[in-house]
């Protein structure tokens, strides 16, 4: 299992209610690819969003994300943190 | 006061213990302009690094940043998280 960052784009004008319900869409699939996604950010006035996660691959976090109907325009794997 | 979420790019290489030692850099100074920097997470390969933090804006969280010798490639509010 890894950490890994992702980030979606395009996501402009998105509410409280929808990063939850994307989240709860995630966190229902999540086990399948044996991922957890632990937290997520968003900034409605640029579209962006932060996920992070952790995960066997950047690939099982992005098939988690696409078949919930939000892929990621970035996943990067965060070895170190502080 | 808010959340933030920067983005730190060309970091290619990056060590724990440099993460470490730009993080305490940070931690130093952060209370001048009352920013406090709560996490962080690095991708040596992409050389991308995530810092969250809270502070009153952006443009304090990158003073902080500029004088700690790392300024920010982006800095989001990120006032929505799961």
């Amino acid at each position: 299992m890894a950490t890994f960052m992702d980030v979606h784009t395009g996501m402009e004008g998105i509410t409280a209610e929808a990063l939850m319900e994307a989240h709860r869409a995630d966190l229902a699939i999540e086990g399948e690819e044996g991922v957890h996604f632990k937290q997520a950010w968003a900034d409605p006035d640029s579209g962006t969003v932060y996920c992070l996660s952790e995960a066997p691959t950047a690939e099982a976090v992005q098939r988690i994300h696409e078949r919930a109907g939000h892929p990621a325009s970035e996943i990067h794997p965060v070895p170190l943190m502080v």
